[in-house]
């Protein structure tokens, strides 16, 4: 099978999350970068497009056009910009007819957002969302737990996704979007609150009717939410909990969830990605690895650690397998409306906490 | 030295609190128990004291006056009753003029908290009040670190706990008077959510000033609540959450309290029990263990593990030495003003749970 | 019930296993102490009884007599010296009719060890010994495993005991005696290696039948053995090994047993010690607590942390129990023939490690 | 930079470390694999070097000559047979000055070793050997703490490597040749003991001089060796052991090495692969991340879990550094001389085993 012809937007020198996706998308062959307008500033773009060997556009749109236009052109393009630069690329390569893998979230505002889902609308092209962590074999095993009923009916829900990072009031090129109101859209809420989010939803199924924040700026003089804490109501009568906060000095990446059923629990934690704890209401806890995994998603037998890089990779693969026509797995790759989701759970958290915590349903 | 002259109100055959202080009060040989009124059947209160080779008393009230007449009277009382009895004999033993240990919560109702606050103010016995996790050397650490400044600012509190055992409609003696409001007052919240409160204020040396709960009564038909969540905010600005749940299935007794500050952050949990996790900004996080403690509260060197009774044992321990006139470890001793505090703060939950979460202020 | 009368020899103020004996006694209210000769020098023994409230002897023999001789006289003695201190008070007390609760190792010499089996022999009193660790609830737990087959047949056995106090050349009264080969016999191998070895018979059922071992003083000048690497052969042809060290820098008490069978395999570490994991072959490994335990060896709920003293306790227990005539549980209670298998394998390792490492047979 | 042309002899279609091998070659992008003799079978030779889009050679010996001849021909090659078919092109395409990346062990004989040995004293080709574990980054900066002197002198060194796979005399492709003397060489010695080997003299700098081994074959009817115990002895004094084990039911993956000094210990174990386990001998264990890592060696910020991939591309990207002429990182590189150390190990332990545990030298 030929590789797919893959393009990518930002992830110019020195940007984290466009080598990551690069990575990814080599990592089990489905894909063959070629072409990209890696940053807005023309030569930097030239330099970084050299130096992969790609064909370099100085502007989004001419790429998507030029890209359409020609026979061994992209077939699917890799957004991976600051948030409020996800819309108008996402909008473009959606109508030259490219698929299009878009970093998380979805964009820095609700009106961005809704271009997308325009777009989508009307286009034959598919949409993606890298929540990356939802593509962890163990959280894809989690989810098939709870689908087939092993907690049976699900009581509690609490994701936590801890960060230390941003205790200070340190300046880098990471730190800095991350902090602006107008690029980023929301803080802590949106950049990591939303794979709390996604991750609750994709394992549970279920998703919370209302919420109740509270938002922080801990550092003094910070624009934006860094510390948010929301309570969650599902319409099933399920209680939750969602943390999110990039003040919590010492945790390097703490993503977690718990869910407690009727009739057993699940924990999963990412600093043990590999592992998955079942606890059934009348016995030990079982400590659940690959080898009781049903999805597939890895590259090694159980015990030899993978984690990060191939849970992009297991995304990267199953879009390769849906851009080439296989849907079979479509259901499990996050997409636009998740990232629709996303942006309902900021815009109801941002209102709540506005209005000192009132109960605000959940707009998706 | 002679031991101290112990009672005992509550206790029977059959109770389990009562049995955890009669061993925590002999472990290191301060006490001896001499008189009880064990359960308020004459007939079962005789038959526990015989073989426990007590004088034993029918009524709690007899008892107090008797044991204040005779030269070798008790010196001090346990009162190891449900929450609702613990107000009239607390009165009628710190009247008695003798020192009086008390379980948590501190009462069933605020009318019944007062009750005691206006005895114990007008006696000159002690009162004290067994929140036993705060007595473990590694809280006990934990809080020492806090006072002299090892975290910094506190920006953000976590204290849960959570347990199993009632996720059902499951029928015990203990499981029956927690969850009939007239005898418990609360249920997860007064049962162990003031444990966590405690544990918290105990460790931070702060408390929250206002509160916003949503109690739940997850299992159909119980008429008390078995899931707790409480967001907490705190005079100086930090931010809080305290999660207490009898029906989080598969948990069988999940205490544990994060605090993260601007220099460093702390984590324990009662299941790693002799371990605290001290992780500074910049360096890596550190396993603390007894060989670390500065406390003293205990009996074993480190890596002999110690746990729950011990814990108990510890206060018992501080309780003697203040009854024999050294107050020098006092202030790490609940008492009174814990009662309290517990007290406000279910009193806050409840009001802010009925209002739907709207932010209620601790009266304490 | 009316407490069993004890007595003690050796344990003296400042002593370090005494003090453990006595809490452990007291800690199920089975036992009341009320004679001891504490310590060889008459003074101390004197004010060490007075603190206690004892009838205080200068000399065992003496004791042994007088207290064969009284009506209220004690039923049991505690023997709590260093090891070459067991076999005369033992010997004394098995002669006087009195049980004996013994220290371990056995003695400190093959000689003395087979002067206690002469004693017990002839005695119609017992003999237990403190291998306080096989006593815990969840070791309890592994033994039944292993014994009605849920491991298969076993093939590998790993103990481990692993201490770091005596990494330096430190002076302590503790350090003292167990680094003297006249008061300790053994080093690493007699104080912790007995413990490993006594721990992996418990729980497999098995006796090693050949060892091959490599002691060694890690310490410049240390007249004794530090640490003992011991490999193990069993008549059924599984292999084992057995590592027991004292210069293990960072080891509070990392004692430790893994057992790999045909069927599942078990780990049980003494830093989790409320913790049994148990993993099948083709499952997930299984964390069984006390809520698994089917020997009953506790006094609190699962997740109310035991650990050191409620393993002594348990023992004490245990005695009391088969003293006052009931011996359904006398065969998890270590006594003599522990004792001899001990000091046979101290000697069989010893001889292995002079003759370089040769298998030696184990003449127990 | 342009990447290096890669071939690869072995890893057809269905076998596990050739696929691995290809994912680590392409992860960094430092290597494209162009051509290959992926079989001994001619038409499964072809179609799946048709799959992988490379020249196709039904011949090693051909394909070095060939590719020698060519301008594009690679410039490096992954040997990736199993282990009695590595001697043959190892020395093949040395000769034809070709780089080798070969896989462990070196070889599956003394004689084999050698050839490959005289092959590479003779050409200008590099020879690596991808003992993957050492390349993981806590691994490194294991290395690092004890070269910089952190531990003190070294005392006692422990290496596991424990799996369950080969517990039950099943069938498959991989377990086939690994359980042959004939391929394999060795068993559990040569397949996992070599990499405990090599792991503990990475780490520790030191190579042991003699070994006192006891291997067996606990499945019936295996005719190789399926458990290895191996006491170790280093001219320092220091002292160690290493087992390893494939019988070992329950162990995935179970690499883990311990080292003792007289300052400081550490522990790794690859099922927290990203975690360092430093206790100095008067403070806390330190849990240390790569945020303490100084060797570089991964892609994504700490926390987020990287694992067996990642240390396989680790090695090719040192190897590609290598041979485009930066040599700086080349002692962290394994290479010819830890694969005769390996084979050395093997020689030793089997003679030692053969007589009956008798230390034997190891002849590097």
């Amino acid at each position: 099978m030929k590789p797919i012809r893959l393009g990518m937007v930002g992830g110019g020198s020195g940007a984290f999350i466009g080598a990551i996706h690069r990575i990814a998308a080599r990592m089990d062959g489905h894909f063959q970068l070629v072409a990209g307008a890696l940053s807005s500033d023309p030569t930097r773009a030239q330099a970084s497009a050299d130096e992969l060997g790609l064909r370099s556009y100085s502007d989004f749109n001419d790429m998507a056009q030029a890209e359409a236009a020609r026979e061994d052109g992209i077939q699917a393009v890799s957004i991976v910009t600051p948030n409020h630069m996800h819309a108008a690329p996402a909008v473009a390569f959606l109508r030259a007819g490219i698929h299009v893998i878009c970093d998380k979230p979805l964009a820095a505002t609700p009106e961005q957002a809704a271009q997308i889902a325009g777009a989508a609308a009307e286009s034959r092209a598919r949409f993606f969302l890298t929540h990356n962590y939802s593509a962890l074999p163990m959280v894809r095993e989690a989810r098939a737990l709870v689908a087939e009923g092993a907690l049976g009916d699900i009581r509690l829900v609490q994701a936590e996704y801890l960060q230390g990072w941003l205790s200070d009031d340190a300046q880098s090129k990471q730190a800095d979007w991350r902090t602006d109101p107008a690029r980023a859209g929301a803080g802590a809420l949106g950049d990591i609150g939303t794979h709390a989010w996604q991750l609750a939803g994709f394992v549970t199924g279920m998703t919370p009717s209302h919420v109740s924040a509270d938002l922080s700026s801990m550092v003094p003089g910070r624009p934006i939410d860094d510390d948010a804490r929301v309570a969650l109501r599902y319409p099933s009568g399920t209680k939750g909990g969602l943390w999110a906060s990039q003040v919590a000095v010492g945790q390097e990446n703490g993503l977690s969830l718990r869910v407690f059923g009727t009739k057993a629990a699940l924990e999963w934690r990412l600093d043990t990605s590999e592992r998955l704890v079942f606890t059934p209401k009348d016995g030990p806890a079982q400590i659940m690895t690959r080898a009781q995994d049903r999805s597939g998603s890895f590259r090694t037998p159980p015990g030899h650690p993978e984690g990060y890089l191939e849970g992009f990779a297991n995304l990267y693969s199953d879009v390769a397998a849906i851009i080439r026509g296989d849907d079979s797995n479509a259901d499990r790759v996050p997409g636009l409306a998740d990232g629709l989701s996303g942006m309902a759970f900021i815009a109801a958290a941002k209102q709540s906490s506005d209005r000192d915590g009132a109960w605000v349903e959940v707009m998706a």
